[in-house]
Formats: structure tokens, C-alpha cells, sequence
């Protein structure tokens, strides 16, 4: 799936990246990705940097990805310097560092390679969520107005019964399974998947708590989805002085495990 | 726990490190941390690059650290060269790059903190592994010769019952649980945790696998463990073309969770 192939969406249109040097990059973010911080979601810009890495890498799908999130980002104008740290034969690993202004916002380092090359063993010990049929399933932000998070215009969901901590009830329990997608109907990809991973509200907010901020998101990619629905899973097992995991698999419409990711997360 | 009062042990001596420049510190890498590949165990490398952030860091406790292995690493010299990305009020994330020769073997990049300002809320969803007392357990390497796998010297293990690859009949479950320890006596800490999180061989031996090779590490480092023994649960789920996760999650001998880590890996 080219760029130029999905140039109609919204996703596309706002990691779109302008050469502005040998290894720098430029992008606009949008003020289409907010979370309930009033910033760009950390994933989206995350996605930016897996990007523009992509785009001078050898080999086209993204393995693995490692981002620290060291400042908020803010809509508007950011730098992405680029940097090769190994090209092999079978991988290639890069950085990137976004920036606005003087300040550093983002750094990201992550490995592609080619996955059609990808012809080792396959054992799944894990089966995806045991959901109904999207279309059987409710909208958990249908109704719903949530000012300024415009985040949630952008991506899709379907739950078997809507969150406790959106009713004022926490379930006690920061674990939840859902359909997600583009709302605007592009199909998922590697390449917005680090996006897609961080788009949910943080589970924690079952156990009454506010949005926490990531720190640090890794995730591994494990196979193109098909298109269609995602089918994810989101855990959150130890909250330790503030600090928290966040676990998210996902898997695709035909039942394929995906990705994986992991991020270190504080509460506010 | 001082790096001084730890100079007598294995551990401190093979991750020392001599100031080299502003930004550069050396290192000798010993061949008393080697797997079965005959090369340095990649915790290994990961901690000694941990050790050189904090020693320019403005707070001692890793919170959070991502590990590339660029290429494999030899005993010998290493220089690493290291960057900081950011300092803030209460993180700070630097860069460790380590090279021999000319090569580039490892990429870290670190958040520390100070995790006595960590007075967030503190739950735990899941337990330690339930294992007897060690004193009651095996230690499934007594009387097994594996030569040149010098790292297997440097830790001690307690287990319920022998590992199934060892005996010829690997278990079909890539997961198990463990008592670990330094096997000179050094008490765990932060900084030895990026390799005592890698120290124990892959779980995906019990799939009657051959060791596997990491290819990136992300360690959350969340409380600074008691002293003793070290309980810790390993797991891989999926193997998708040659390529699998394996979480580690630790505890200390008080029951409290220190470490959780996630590794990809191919299998050879």
C-alpha cells in the first residue's frame, strides 16, 4: 500500500513528510490527533518517525520500534533528523529525532526488514479476544462529546458493553477488548500501527484513574494486516508508585496476531 | 549500593568503566558472560550501557531502557559513546552507543529518575510466581558440563523441576518459572537487572528450538529489589516466521515487582 495510494486520507495527509535536507525531514502535525492533554497523541507521532525511517531504509516493513517520548508535541511545524545505524543484509536499524523549535520532542529507533523473508516457525500459544461481529457490537463513544479529544473522530470502535469509567462506574479491572479502525475508512498498515497501538484510552482508567502519559512505547510488528477490523487486547497488570505497563496485542480481521506493544506509563 | 562496594564481584569488574573523553568511556568486555553462540550475552553489553548513562545522569535509578544489538559483540575493548537526549525536573534520557572497532554493537537509549519521588498509587493485578523456598528446589544446571557457555557460571538457578530440552524432551511450553541469583554472591540492584533479565536461556527451547537472538530489549525497571534471591516468570507467546517475543517479569525476595522486560528474538 503506497503513499500515493492512500493520499485521500487523513492519516496519510498529516505523516506526510518533505525532504528539507540529506537526513531531515519536515512534517505538519495536525491538531487531528489530540487526546484529552490537548497535545498530539503520542502514537501519531511515533508513526512520523517510524515513517520517515521507512522511507530511507532498505528493506520496507517496520520489526520492531522503540520511542521516548521527551516532551509534549504540540500541532504545528516539526523537524526529523535521520540517522542509519546499521544496514545489513537481512536489516536495517535507524533513529530519528523530532524536533520543535530547539527542543527535542521525540526520539525513535527502529528495525525493518522484509517480511515476505520471514519464513521461520509459527506457533501461536494466544488466540485473538473471543469478540462478536463488529456489526453486532456498540459504539462506545457514540453520544458521546469529548471536547478538544479529537483523536476519537479519527479512529473506530466496537465494545460489548460500553467502559465503566465512561458511565462513572471503573470496572476495577484495567484490562479491555475491542474493534478498532480508521474512522475515515483507510486500511490498516505496519506503518500505522504504532499509532493504532497507543489510540485507546489507557486502561487504567478502570481503576478510576486519570489519563497517564507514556513515557516509553516499543512495539514489535509481527505481519501486514489484513484489511478490516483490528482486534485488540489491552492490559495493564502492575501499577507500581505511579508508573504502569500497558500491554496492547492486536490482531486483524482474518485472525493474525500483528503486533505487539508495551509502554511505560505515568499517571499525571 | 556503591559501585566500590561491589569490586570484588564478577559483575562490577566486567562492566568497569574508564573515562575516555568528555563523552566516551572504555570498557573491557570479559569472556566470563558468553552464551552458547560464544559471544557476550546482549543483558550483558545492555547493562554495561545502562552503567555508563547513570554515571552522567542527574538521577541513579533506570526507569525504563531500550537495547538494540547491532552485531554481535567479542571480548575485547569497547568504547561507548554516550549523548543525553534530555534533562528534565524529574527524568532524565540519554544515548549509549557501543562500538568495537569501527562497528556500531549496541544502541541504548534510558530514562532515570529517582524512584523515592515515586509516591504514585501502587496495585498489583498479578503475584510472584508461586515457587517453593529455593533451599527445597534444584538447581537444574548441577552436574550438566556446557562448555564455553561461561555466562551459566555467573548465575545460579532454583527450579522445580529440570528443564525439558535439557533432558532431550522439551515441554511444548515456552514458559517457566524460576528462583535466580548471582552465583558469586552480589546482591541484585537496578543496574544488573538488564542482565539478569537476559540471563536465562530462551523459552523457546522448550519448542525444541535452538537459542534464539535478540535482536531489541525493553527493560521497565519499576522498584530496587531486597536482597536474595530473585523470583522471575519468562513467557513467549507467539512465533510468527522465526520471530518471537519473550517477557520476563521479575520480583524480588519480598515479593515486590522490580522488573519487567520484553525481548524480540529469531530463532537461527
Amino acid at each position: 500500500m503506497s503513499a500515493l495510494a492512500n493520499a485521500q486520507y487523513l492519516f496519510d495527509q498529516d505523516t506526510r513528510l518533505v525532504p528539507a535536507g540529506p537526513d531531515l525531514v519536515t512534517v505538519q502535525l495536525t491538531d487531528r490527533w489530540n487526546t484529552a492533554s490537548g497535545r498530539p497523541n503520542g502514537g501519531y507521532l511515533m508513526a512520523v518517525g517510524v515513517r520517515a525511517l521507512q522511507q530511507r531504509s532498505r528493506f520496507r516493513d517496520p520489526l520492531v520500534a522503540s520511542a521516548f517520548f521527551l516532551r509534549p508535541g504540540a500541532p504545528g511545524p516539526a523537524r526529523v533528523q535521520l540517522e542509519t545505524a546499521r544496514n545489513g543484509r537481512r536489516t536495517s536499524t535507524g533513529e530519528a529525532r523530532m524536533h520543535q523549535g530547539a527542543k527535542e520532542i521525540l526520539r525513535v529507533v527502529a528495525t525493518f526488514a522484509d517480511l515476505d523473508q520471514a519464513d521461520g516457525r509459527t506457533l501461536s500459544l494466544a488466540t485473538m479476544p473471543d469478540l462478536p461481529c463488529p456489526d453486532e457490537l456498540m459504539d462506545p463513544l457514540a453520544g458521546i462529546a469529548l471536547p478538544g479529544v479529537t483523536v476519537a473522530d479519527r479512529v473506530e470502535y466496537r465494545v460489548v458493553q460500553p467502559p465503566g469509567w465512561l458511565r462513572g462506574r471503573p470496572s476495577g479491572d484495567p484490562s479491555m477488548t475491542f474493534w478498532m479502525r480508521f474512522a475515515d475508512g483507510r486500511e490498516p498498515d505496519l506503518l500505522s500501527l504504532p499509532f493504532l497501538a497507543d489510540a485507546a484510552y489507557p486502561a487504567v482508567m478502570e481503576l478510576g484513574e486519570l489519563p497517564s502519559a507514556t513515557m516509553e512505547l516499543t512495539i514489535h510488528l509481527r505481519n501486514r494486516p489484513a484489511p478490516g477490523w483490528l482486534a485488540c487486547q489491552i492490559t495493564t497488570r502492575h501499577l507500581t508508585g505511579g508508573f504502569h505497563e500497558e500491554d496492547c496485542d492486536i490482531w486483524d480481521s482474518q485472525g493474525t496476531l500483528i503486533a505487539q506493544s508495551r509502554q511505560l506509563a505515568i499517571l499525571p
